[in-house]
This record gives C-alpha cells, structure tokens and sequence, in this order.
C-alpha cells in the first residue's frame, strides 16, 4: 500500500547531488531524525550511524550495488505483475541503475558492525532509492512520497531475503569478474614459464633433502596443476550462491510477495547479471542459514592454501644470492632493506603468503559465523560477506601483482641447476632395480660419509662396473615423461 | 632386484600368527634391531616406534588396511608386467588381503607422530606384508628372502605416492561407506517428521525475536534442506580423492616404476574398491600438495556448520520444561543431574554440537598442513589423514546417535505451538500491504506497549475494521505453500 | 656516514605541506622515480605503491605513527651519543612529533601487504621525515641532502628492529588507551546493574533447561566477572610487549649501532610515551619472532570469547516479546525489520557477536602468522600488526556501543521473572537433602508429567508434608550469599 | 539425606574387582538397567555408553582420576563438617585413592562426547566410589546403601561445580608434572649447545636471504629464549585454573552445600595435590564460563608456535646433505625412503610440526567452545578438557623426543659455515657507516652482478681502500656481544 498519485508525475531528468546543506529532517516508525541534507539515506540509515560507530569497516559497496541489482529486478517484477505503478518503477530503476553503477557509493556509509541481518543496509538502499526516485519525481525528499522505502521500494521484500540474494550476487560477479581473471593470468604465465624449462633437470627435494631428479618444467607445472585445482574448485563453490532467496521474505514462507515473485526476480536478476541465477527451492535453508557463503570461503581458502606453498617455493628456491639454494633469480623490485645496502627480498611472495594467512583467518571466522544460526535466521550476515569479499580482493589483486612483479621476472640460474643434480648423491635411487635397495643404500651412505661422488662410491662397493653406473645413472632417463608420472 | 630363487616355492595354508615368544633381530639398511618375535612388523617399523613414543594417537587403521589395496594392487600389476613373479605376488596378495580384512590390525602400531610422509606407515606395511609373505612361503622370518620389504612389496613404489594414495582411498572408503548413509538416514527421519508436521502452523523467530508464522514442517524441512546441501557438498568434494598420486614414485617422475604403471594400478584398484579411482593426471601436484584431502576437510566442515545451526535449534525450541520455549519435547534419555532431581538435558544436542567444534579445529589443522607443503613433498600427511577421518569417524557415528537417540523421538507440543502464534503481535506483517508499513508500525507498538492483542490494537487504531483485519490476518494463509518461498 | 655540513643550519618554521604540484624525482639506490610533488616521501615509497597496489588494506596509522616515536627516541640518543648533529636530531625530532601527533598521517599511504619485514613502512618513515627535516632546515626536498633517510634518520636502526619496536608500542597504546578503558566502563555498567538486582530472584538455566534459582544480580556479576578476568588477562598478556627489540638491528646482534643503544632508546620510548618500555634481553628471539603479539592476540581473543557468551546471553534473555524468555527488555534503538512492522531487535548484541567473531578469526591468522618465522627474521609482520590493531579498534568500539546503546538501557521485567522462578519443578532440589535424590527425582517427574506444581506432587508422594515443604522450598533461601557459592 | 546404618559397618580389605560374570542389574531414577557384572559402574554410566557409542575418543583418564581427589576432598569435609559418617567418608576416600592411583581406570569408559556438562563421567565416578565403598563395607553392589551415589559420594555437589574442578586439577597436574618438564629439558639442552657454538660465526638470514652475520649460539639462544618465553607463559597461563568452582554446586549459588564448603574444599585440594588450589570468588563466571581453560590452551598455542619456528629453522639448516643448506647435521635415526637408498630426513622435526599445527587446531576448538556457553552452563566441557590434554600430551612427549632423537645429537658443519660467511656479500652493511649507504649498495649491486668478492668490488668502487675495508669488514667484530644487540 502507499499513498496513491492522483496522476502520473514525469520522471526528470535531474543529475545526481541534493543541492542543500546543513541537516533535513526524516522520519521513521520510531519517529523524526536529522540527516546531512546533501545526501539521499533517511532516518535508518541515519540511527545505524550513530548507533553503530565502530572501527572503520564499512559495508563492502559491492554489496550496496548488488542491492540495486536486487531493488531494480524487484520494481521490474513488481510493475509487471501490477502492484508497482509503471511511473514508480521507472524512477526506481533509475535510482537503482545509478547504485549499480557506483553513482550513488557516496550515500552508503554503514558500519559493518550493525544488526546481523543487514536490515539497515537493506534500509539504506531503500531509503536512498526513495529519495532519489522521490527527487526524479518532483517530490519533496523526506516525504517517503510518492515513493515509499518501505511500501514501494521494498515491495514483497524482506532484508531477511535480500539481504543474502545480494551478498550470493556480490560474491558471484567478484568471483566470476575479479578473482577467476587473476588466476587465470597467474596460472597462464606459470604454464607458459614451464613449457619453456620442461627439459631442465634439476634436483628433486623431499623432506627439504635432496632427492631424485625432476625437470624444471615439472616443478612449475606442479604449481600449475595446484591452482588449476583451485580454479576449478571456486567455479564449483560458487554453484550454491547461484541460489536466491529473494521470494522467501520474512521468514521463508513469502509472506506478502505474489505469487512466482521468487522464480520471477531470480530470473531477472540473471537477465540484468548474465550470470546463472535461479531462485533457492528451499527458502527455509536459504535464510536459516549462510552455508553456500561458508562452502565459497572454503574454495577460496584453497586457493590460500595453495598459493601459501607456491610462494613458499619459489622464495626459497630464490633464496640467496651466495648462501641459499639459489636456483631461481627473482625479480629486483626495491630495495630490500634499511640497513643492508644492496639486500634484495622475495616480497611478492611474502606478501602472498601474508594475503594467504588472512584469508584463513577470514575464512575461520566465517565458518564460526556460518554456524550461528537460529531458527529462521542467521544474523551474522555482515561479517561473513565483510570477510569472503574481503579474501577475494586481496586474492585477486595479490595473483596479479604476484604474476607481474615476481613470477613474470623469474628467471633460473643453470648453473647452480646443474651443479645441484650432478652433485647429488640420491641418483642412487637408479641403481636400486638393478643392485637391490639395501646394496644400493650402503652406497649411498658410503659416498655422503667419504664425501664421494656417487660413481666413485658405487663402483667402489663392487655392486656395479661403469657401464652398469652409466646406463643407469642418467638424469634425462630419470625424470620420465610429462607430469602423469610412470 | 631381489634375489632369484631356483625354484618356485608353494603358497602354504598357514594361519596369522608368529608361533615365538620374547624378541627377533630384524635389519634395514642401517643395521639391526630387535622386535617382539610375535610380530610380523620390522626394524623399520621398531626404530620408528622407538623414536616416536609420542602422546596416544595411531596411525588410523583404516590408513593400514587401504594400504592393503594399494600394495595388492600393485603386486597384481607388477606380476601381470613381469616385474614381479606370480608366486610372489601370490603371497604379498594373500597378506594384503589379510591386511585389508583387519585380520593382522594387531601389526600396525605407529604413531601419527612421525615422518611426515607416512614412509615409516609405508614401511610398516612393507614389513609385515614381506614376513607374512615369508612365512606362507616357508621362508625365514625376518630374512627378507624371498620377499623384500623394498624390492618386492614396494616394487615401483615410493612412500611419496603410495601414501597419499592409502590416504585417499582410506578417507572415500569412510566417506561413501559410514558418513554418507549415516547423513542420509537422519535426514530421512527429518523428512519424515517435517511431512508430517507440514500444516502445524508455529511462530517464526529472527533475530530471536517473534517474527511470521511458518508451519513446523516448513523449519523441519529447512534442516533438511542444510543438510541434502551437505550430502551434496561431501559427495563432491570427494571427487579430487578419486585422483590417485600412485605411480609418481619419488618425486612425481615415475622413476624406477614402468609404464603405464601409474594408470594401471589406479585401475585396479578402482576394480577392488568398486569406486572411481583414476591416475592423478599432474603427479607433481598430488605429491608435492594434499589440497585435495584440504578441499575434503572443508566439506566435512560445512556439515559441522549445519549441524550445529539445527541442534542448537532444537535444544532451543526444546528447552524448558517450564521456562524455556517449549515447542519440542525432545525425548528422556538419562537422569541430566547429579544434583537436581528430575533434570533431563538436551544431550544427543549438546555431544553433536561439541562434534561439529571438534570437526572445525580439525579443519583448521587439515588447512594449516595443506599450507606447509615444499618442493616435492607435503610432509604433514599423518596430521592430515588423522583428523580428516578422525572428523569423519565422530560425524559418522555423531549423526547416527542423535538421530536414534534425539531427533527419532522428538514431539511437538502442539498447544505451547498454537498459544505463541495466538498471541505474536508480529501477525501485524499482513496488514502492511492494506494499511501501510509505518500505519501497521504503530498498531504494533501500541499492542506491545499495552499489553493488548493485535486485534485489539488494529481495530483501536482506526485504520482497519474487524472484518479487515480478519480477512489479512489468518495464520494458516500466511505461511505459503512448501519450501520455495512466494 | 653523511655529507659533512660546513655550518649549522637554522630549522625554520615551516607549516605542513610542499607548494607544488605534478611530480618529483626520488632516488634511492637503484635509481629514480617520480613521486607526487606535494608528498614528503621517497623514492622506496613510491617503489612500494606501484608493486603493491593489493585491497584496501592501508599499513595502520597507529604503526606510522608510533614509529615516528621510535625515530624521535633513536635520533636523542644518536645525539646525545655524538654520531648525529644536534640540528639534525632537531628537524628529525620536528618531523617525528608531527608525525606522532597525526599531522602528517596523509604521507603514509603504503598496503599492508607489502615485504613481510615492514622495510617499506620503515622507509616510508625515513622518507617522510628526512624530506621534512630538509624542508625545515632550507634544503631541497627529494636530495637526501642534509638530512638522509638511511644514514641519518635510520641511523643505527634495522626494518627489522625497528618494525617490532613500532608495533609494540603502537599496540601498547592502543590497548591502554582504548581497550582497556572500554572494558572499564563496560563492566562498571553491568557491575552497577549487578548490585541493584541482587535481591531479585530469578530461575537459573544449565543446558538451556530449568534449574535452581539465583538473582538477577548473580547472573549479572557472572559476565562482570568474565570481564574482570579479560581485563586482567589483557593487562598481563601485553607485558611481552613491553620489550622492544630496537638495538638489535639487522640480525639481533647490533650491528652498526652504538654500546647501549638498545637500553638508551628503550628508556627515552618509556619516557616519551609513558609507558614501561624496556630493551627486550634477547634480540634474536625477539626479531625471529613475533611471539608477544601472538600472545596479546591471544589476550584479545579471550575478550571475544567472553563476550560472545555475555551478549548471546542478554539477546537470549530479552528475546520476545512474547514468544521468548523475556526476562530482559533490551532498549529498542531502531525499527528492526523492513518487512515487519513494530519489530525491534538486539542488534547490539548482534554486532558484539560478529565483532568477537572477527576477532577470533584474526587471531588465527595471527598464530598462523606467528609460527612462520624463519632464521633471524619472521616476515609476517605487516598481517600481524594489521589484525592486532584491528581487533582492539573493533573490541574497543564494540564495548562502548554495546554499553552505550544496550547494556546501559536494559531493564528487567519482574514479572515474568517471578513467574518463570514460582513454576520451575527444578526447586525440588532444595527437597533432596530431607527426602533424598531418587524420591525427589519422582517428585519431579509426576510434576511434570502430569502438570502438577511441585508443591501438589510434593504433598502426593507422601514424602514430606506442607510445613517441611514450605521449609525446604524457599526461592529467597537457595540463591546463597554474594557470589562465592557456599 | 541417606538411608540410616543402624551401626557402624568396618573397612574391609578387599582388593579391587568384582568376582561376577554376565549381568547386573543397576537403577536410577529413570528405572533399571543391566551392566557388566565385574565392572563398578551403575546405570547412569550404561545408559551413557549406550547413548553416546560415538567414535574413539574415551573421556581422559587424567579427568576420571582428578575426579578421586574432588570426591576425597568432598568427602573428608563433609565428614568433618559432620554431614557425612565417618566411616562413609573412609569407604569413599578409599576408593577415591584407587581412582587417583589409576588401580580403577578400568571402570572409567565414557566417551567424550556425551553430555556437555560432564555429568555423566561425575556420575560414573559416583556410581563407581559408591559401588566400591559398599564393596569395601560389605554391602550389596548395586543398591546404593549404604553408600549412594547422589546423596554420599556427590554430596553437597553438582556435576556443574566439580567437573571443571576436575578439568582444572588434570590440566594443572598435566602441565607441571609433564609439559614444563619437558620444555626445561628440552631449552637446557638448546642452551646448553648454544652456550658452546657463542664463537662459531656464521651468516644470518631475513627473508630466505643473505644477511649480516651472527653466531651459531646467538642463533640457538633465539631460540632458547623463544622457549624461556613460552614457559613462562604457560606457567603463568594456568594461574586461573588454580581457582576451582566447586561449592558453587548447580548454578553457583552453593544450593545443598554447607557454609564454607567452598573454601574448605578447595583448601583440602590444595593440599592433596600440592598445588596453590583455592576457590573461585566468583562461581558465577566459574561455571557460566570456561574462559580459564581458553586462556591455558592459549599459552600452549604459544609453545606450538614457537616450536614451529624452531623445528622449521632447524630442518632448513640441516637440508642437504649436498642441494640444502646444510649448516647442520641431524642425527641419522633412521631409513628415510621407501624407494631412496641412504636418504635421512629431519623426521622429528616434521612429527614437532606436526604436533604444533594439532595444537593449534585443538586450540581453535577450544576457543570456540569456550564462546558457546550459556546463562548459568557452558556445556562444551568434555571437548575442551579432551584438547586441552590431548595438546599437553603431545607437547610434553613431542618435546622430549624431539630434544632425545634431535637436538641433542645435531652439530654443525663448520667448513660449510666459514664458506658462506665468507662468500657473503652483505658484510657489505659494515662499510655504510663509513661510506654511506648509497655507495655501499653500489658496492654490493656490483658484486653480485659481476660475481666478485665484496672485497674486490669494494676496492673497485673506489670508495675505500684495503685498509679501510680490513678494518670495518671483520665478521668476527660484527656479531656483538651476547644476546642483548647492541
């Protein structure tokens, strides 16, 4: 219900901005507040504010502008199905086109620590939407008419349901348009760097001790195969935010919204996303709960858990220049230090373990939150989306620069190579099919302990002559072929 | 290599058991050492019992017996290819079968605490698999003829890709064969009693607080919903364990094992387990990574999450007797207090809750050792495999136990029920669409401020009459059809 | 080592800013780079900006600024030693006041994720004040000359001492000043409240179901007494940051700093901030390490833990209005739903439970952080410090709007109070010393089971007659004394 | 209240066990139920392993055994304060001594996971003293007279007050008789090493890379005191489980317990164990909360922690023996490959690593259950002592073969370590002072670019001639005195 309109205003077209200063008056059930008269939120928005001042973790805007995705497949949905006039929808599609487009980001301040079920970000979008669609209307902002936060803008709506359908889209379009990209560049350069080192042998280390050998190439592209892994893992994970809760309003039930609401908005926001949106067949489970956010923290903290080796490797196998392994050159980026003229760092890779670490971190807390629930709602809402968007911004960005500051500029060092996989007594482990483990063994020990070459301790043990050493020992046989092994 | 015997010795019948009392001197390549004579294990197997007496944890069992498979398998393959005689594979089968039964678990005693790369859990194997093998063929124990620890039962094998192989096989194994049916079976009974609690109409809470109404079937078949996500997750989040690192040997290459190896034994062993293991297509990131054990961890979490979200709930809706909400009469196990008479407690709830915490430090456990991986080897195998089937045992079991001893006898107290849907103000929610949000506001304030029933509080405000009200306010319409939402 | 000045230069008195705009050029020892012109920093600055352009995580001003603390102290003690002119400890002091007091915050713009050893947070310290202190004294900004920001304003100092030094007391102060006065005033509040209910008497709940009664009061000197602790815990678990690793430079050992450098600046940071600031006795553990702020972290984390219980608590017992326990009416700050009409919510408690769940997750990151140290530097820093302030900002805050706008204007409601406390069987308890735990038991049982007050089964079970009953069963008589228990 | 003995029974002296086979019946309130006839439990510890049949993990038997000295203590002041016959009291205390001793761990088998209060393991050892007291005075098992579980062996308890006295009395006897030992030994032998290598110096690392140098004991004293620091801490970290909530009875008030029961109960403790036992002064937060047990596990988290670092450090500079770094040797314990002849790897270190990721995801466990309580309970009892232990135990045991089978037989390699502080380029930190830091980085740049010797590259840069470069670069001059830095 809202007041109706004797006749049909025009919507105008007004630019963004309210041209006033000092305070303005809004009110709501609870009654009349002041707000800065230059922007658009209300009296919600307003008591947030003052009553949530803590830190300075803001709602993420993604959400804010996934809300406007939201509000506008809603007054769309609304108009069509006659319960919104067509002039309303329009100045609301308006209002929300703008929030999509970051156009409005300035008028959505909140505090992420406010109430769990993001109620007053779902009123901060309303009211904003109001007054701007109320102000493209000729009205006077404050009013709530002819466009009602509550009545218009939110028709058929609850936070309860919202709120979640814009966190699954935020998430969604940050996946799919930040996080999947970076990987892919990421994990394109380190392929590309492989099949150009897929003939260099090197050492293999276990237990951080020399083993057999492998090629470079190999090394790499077991980084590689890591993160195609996680690629493919964050694409799956995401399949359950593909499912909307829109449609369930307060408690699940859709009280209040006509019927087919639910699949018709999901449909529509996959229209307006191009992404694969459908509405959640269980709305109870939908709004209950936040697991498909917990399920997409988890892919994303695989991919932490990967990165978290890959650079681990690739610093210590650049570490150095005289008194490390010395295998790989890493880019020179900086200065490394303060006191230690000429020191260069690997601090790429720090800086993508550090970003590994928080996004465990993150993801700990959103499994904790993600258990929260009660009855027929979870009220841990901000902090969960505030924590997965957050590990995938740092993600995305941090594969990016990784990519270009440090894996793009690492080179090998094939000397230091070639010494290593020549030098190394566990070669041995060729003689093993021919001389048995235990002969084989006894040389080794021979060698490490005399400080002999493996040739010299094997022929010496009498197990083998040269021509046996030779046909067996041969590095470019012991490395095999491709990645799948024997 | 092993030693060559002129003639083909006969499998004998022999049962388990070394008929000797006191010690037997074992060897490996560093010498020898004593073990009790009635154990079919090893010098590998005693130094590392011997260096590792740590805390109580064992290696789970279900790692030993998967290693059956695995040693089975490749015996079958090594003999089919040549490698390996089919008298010796004979016997190395007939003690792997033994293994995998559980008839020689009394053989299996290490630690979890010990090399990271479960070479010591690989040896073990190894060792009893060689004596065992040698006492069916006539054979000294201990000898090490003719049946080699390494060269025989470990032929073209690594402890880097056979362990993380028992791992997968051990953790599909308990998956697919106790944590699946055990959810499928309590979600089954919640099915149950939500259909035939499906027009119960109740009053729904958010944020704790009196919301709309649902129907108990409506909330019951919400905890389902979580859980046939769960189910879903789990089964998928399984798929990366189907990839086998068998075959990489060493370091990922394949060196010392033949062709087609790799794919051949992961065949057969999918042909012994009837599941779909397959070769891991990128040995180096199956030896050098366990991402895919890390990503079936967090499946496992997100079934603690819900589980925790649905027994709080029901401890909730189950309190009182007298005090408490009192919608649910969860059934009288035991006597709930030593010191207050007549006390029973929510306590199939409160073990689940404490399951599902205990799943979630294990995954953080499983997450951290992911991270710690180095070049060729993640050598924090035994501390992955303990707590992901650790989780998986306490789920398994966990599930089964609420759901025999909590949710099976779990009623509805039907009139508590109906008098907190009678008497919620938050029925108010149907008048907005008639009367306007901010109207229905204030009729709602007013009933709760004086204590009046929201009947009494609309008809006083003027905005609506009786027959008005009766028509928007019926609970039984406001809670939809089934579980989509509007 | 720097250029010798002929004559000693006048500091001038220069307001805040450079009068230019476009760009500079900055040098540093591999070459040049263009800065903004209006900025103070430097070359390492600007290198660090362009290489890490990662999130929105900005280095915390509270670091930035304490280390101008620790460039104020270093450069008095190089005074006072003779190894930096007095007119160029003088401009260097200048800058570092302003930085200390905020003046310059809008200089220090580098990404928390950047080298793990905070090197570029150090530098861009270095850059900033030497640019300024070459302003103060007529020279040209961007020259190094006469004032360099390695040689003389890093003068004896290492990133890798100094970082720690930084972090230390910037969290020292954070905690003295912020959090601890928050928890303060929190528990006085609920301290206050405590005392004026400890005469009313009121239902006691273990396992969520009835029990004995206590008051109001005891229940309320319980979450007192959980934040006393906290209180206490986080007093002791920061004096590890008391020891501040500056004079170790480089490695720990001291390297190019002056005999008692170490003590001399840890006492003049102790004068300057007040605070009990000492030289930590061992540099090496104490720059290989980050153990201190794990175990302030850990102090934080036990607030969270504490605080999680205290509001669930509160939300529980204000939950309703009518279908809740509503022992509690929390204040009504907001309307609390957009849907639902008149609906107000314990939002308050909400955020408190999201911020101890942020909290949480943190502090995983930083033990994670913590333990990834290697050799003589843990470069993990810039994500410690990062989550560390974080959570004390949020803790801080948290406390005083929880106090301010829930705990402050929370009442309690007598008479469902009194209610809950005279219909509660779990009284029989007081029966079991007189008749004993099984006859009691039954008492109970037939109560319940048959809706009787425990007074009408008492007399039926023949066990006791009305004036022991009335003896024995008096709510005012079993709450006990105070808070000691018997 | 218990039956009346018309006269005083004697003490028998029968030794432990029940000469019965098959079945016995036992009763509670709930009704009756068969047991294990040679076993002393009664029906409430069946019904609980009927209920609770949950996976491995059995309620730690340190908890069962701290639970005699509760009970003894229990008794011995009800005796004296005359609520209890004398001779009642000796049966008990007897059997309590049993209990303490282990001679009764047989009768001890519930699972962790059961209620989360713990009563039912308060139960068991009431159903077990009771039975064995009545054994002991000759009474019949089973029918609790003359000694009955609820009214004689918990008299004046509840599960509520003595199992996290139980709880804390096990963690404060695990952590002083095990886990400080452990590390003591474990530091005094790194100092001991560290005392004997202050002269050896050798080339320091920050970020992988190569720094200025330090000796091999300062390197290990980083460590020791790293240890020093995490003693400290535990030991101060269990003050708050010296303070024990038993007297507060059900809910805190001390309701069926004497005046003073509190503190006398307390006192005897104190006096059993020998340890500074008193009671808490606030049983509210004692029981309502488990924050002490949070704030314990926190100080083993800091052991873990540090202990990671460590081994890490440790396995790094052993890495080799020809590819790593392998500045020290560790002891050679045993085979490290299946498929590697003569290949040893750092295995305790990993299995030290292990063990501190455990505790760490043990300690998130913890901390998490510790947040979940509620009003007067926090019924999440037997997961947090069942980690807390677990952690302790594998700590103390981690840590005595980590020092027994690692750290006491490595050393160093000397010529390796010569060659790399020799080689180093980054001595070049001691000519900044002289010739600023610019030059010097010069210096070094071309040093490492051109491969020559800092000496060469020195000289070449013309900055500084032989002399002055003899006199600044001494490695020797450059490592400091002792610990402190500079």
């Amino acid at each position: 219900m809202s007041n109706q309109q004797p006749e049909t205003p025009a919507l105008r077209d007004i630019p963004i901005g309210i041209d006033a200063a000092g305070l303005r008056r809004e009110f709501d059930s609870m009654g009349e507040i002041e707000v800065p008269a230059d922007r658009y939120w209300g009296a919600q928005t307003q008591r947030s504010l003052h009553h949530f001042n803590i830190g300075g973790d803001r709602m993420p805007i993604e959400v804010c502008r996934a809300y406007g995705t939201v509000k506008k497949a809603c007054a769309l949905v609304n108009a069509a199905g006659g319960s919104l006039p067509q002039w309303k929808c329009d100045a609301i599609v308006r209002a929300a086109d703008e929030t999509i487009s970051g156009a409005l980001d300035g008028h959505y301040p909140l505090y992420v620590w406010q109430t769990g079920s993001g109620t007053q970000s779902n009123m901060n979008v309303n009211e904003v939407l109001s007054n701007r669609a109320i102000q493209l209307l000729g009205g006077e902002i404050g009013s709530q008419v002819p466009v009602s936060p509550n009545d218009d803008v939110n028709m058929g709506q609850s936070s309860n349901d919202t709120f979640p359908t814009a966190m699954h889209i935020a998430t969604v379009l940050a996946i799919d348009d930040e996080l999947l990209p970076a990987i892919t560049r990421l994990v394109e350069v380190i392929e590309r760097k492989a099949d150009g080192w897929m003939d260099v042998v090197k050492i293999g280390r276990t237990h951080l001790e020399d083993a057999v050998p492998l090629t470079v190439g190999q090394e790499w592209h077991g980084w590689a195969g890591q993160l195609r892994a996680c690629l493919h893992e964050i694409e799956r994970s995401r399949e359950g935010l593909c499912e909307l809760a829109v449609g369930g309003t307060a408690v699940g039930t859709g009280l209040n919204a006509p019927p087919r609401f639910s699949a018709n908005v999901a449909g529509m926001i996959a229209e307006l996303t191009g992404k694969p949106f459908v509405t959640a067949p269980n709305k109870f489970a939908a709004q209950g709960a936040l697991d498909a956010m917990v399920r997409a923290s988890a892919g994303l903290r695989g991919l932490a858990v990967a990165l978290m080796k890959i650079a681990n490797d690739m610093r210590w196998l650049g570490s150095g220049p005289r008194c490390g392994l010395g295998e790989l050159k890493l880019p020179d980026n900086e200065p490394g230090s303060s006191i230690m003229p000429g020191k260069v760092n690997p601090t790429q890779c720090e800086a993508i373990m550090m970003i590994a670490i928080q996004v465990i971190g993150n993801d700990t807390a959103v499994a904790f939150a993600g258990s929260q629930g009660n009855f027929e709602l979870n009220v841990m809402r901000p902090v969960i989306i505030n924590n997965v968007l957050h590990s995938i911004r740092i993600l995305a960005d941090g594969c990016d620069r990784f990519r270009e500051f440090s894996v793009e500029g690492t080179e090998i060092v094939r000397e230091t190579i070639e010494r290593y996989v020549h030098g190394s007594v566990m070669l041995v482990t060729a003689l093993s099919p021919v001389i048995g483990y235990q002969n084989a063994a006894h040389i080794a020990h021979e060698a490490i302990e005399k400080g002999l070459t493996l040739k010299e301790a094997a022929l010496a043990s009498g197990h083998i002559d040269e021509a046996g050493f030779e046909a067996a020992v041969r590095p470019l046989d012991m490395v095999g072929k491709g990645l799948a092994g024997a």
